[in-house]
């Protein structure tokens, strides 16, 4: 599985063929959102390596900027991810994964990595 | 309204203090979803400047990256977003926004940038 480069801005948004528009560092966005429940559970980033594996194995795959490696969700903490379906967006810089996600999603424990809620009058943040 | 610096790693996750952690550029990620069926609509990027604009008027506004210019969602198309609640992950590197969302979020006219679901058997995209 390859992919085609990315085409000129309308046709871009409304061509049928996958053709990621990878960042200058080789990524895309990547949002996880509960299947069931809705819920956005994280953002990060693939890679196209991490994009194809995703959609070859079905396991949420992401690209770890901090250790420049592949990351398998839950390979380590087994709180893996299903995915259920991945869209696109217009210009095809992020992904929207549909999950069963196992356990939390967060590196933290909790379910989602938006845990905290930003409170505008006293910009502090408050929590679960 | 001014922010403070990214602590290290573990206390950044579980601080009350709104630090964002802005990239390279700048930028914080921001995820837009609809407040009721939880759609997520398009994800955008916001500026310090942004971010405080958003908190500080609750409307939906970020930073356009093609225009270097900071964009106040609906300014032009009229398809403005309601800020009901802003939520910041675990590192605070990306938002999470629970909007209402007049018009279509998306450039294209559409309700949200994710009408298209990439087909992982044949990797095309299906629409609407």
């Amino acid at each position: 599985m390859s992919f085609e480069p990315p085409l000129p801005k309308a046709e871009q948004d409304e061509t049928d063929e996958l053709r990621p528009k990878f960042n200058a560092d080789g990524l895309v966005a990547a949002i996880a959102q509960d299947a069931e429940t809705k819920e956005v559970l994280m953002l990060a980033w693939m890679n196209e390596e991490a994009l194809r594996t995703t959609l070859e194995t079905g396991r949420g795959t992401y690209w770890s900027r901090s250790r420049q490696s592949l990351w398998i969700k839950g390979e380590t903490s087994g709180h893996v991810q299903e995915v259920v379906s991945v869209q696109i967006d217009c210009d095809q810089d992020a992904v929207l994964l549909h999950v069963h996600q196992s356990g939390g999603a967060c590196h933290t424990g909790r379910k989602s990595c938006f845990y905290r809620t930003i409170d505008p009058e006293a910009v502090r943040l408050k929590g679960e």
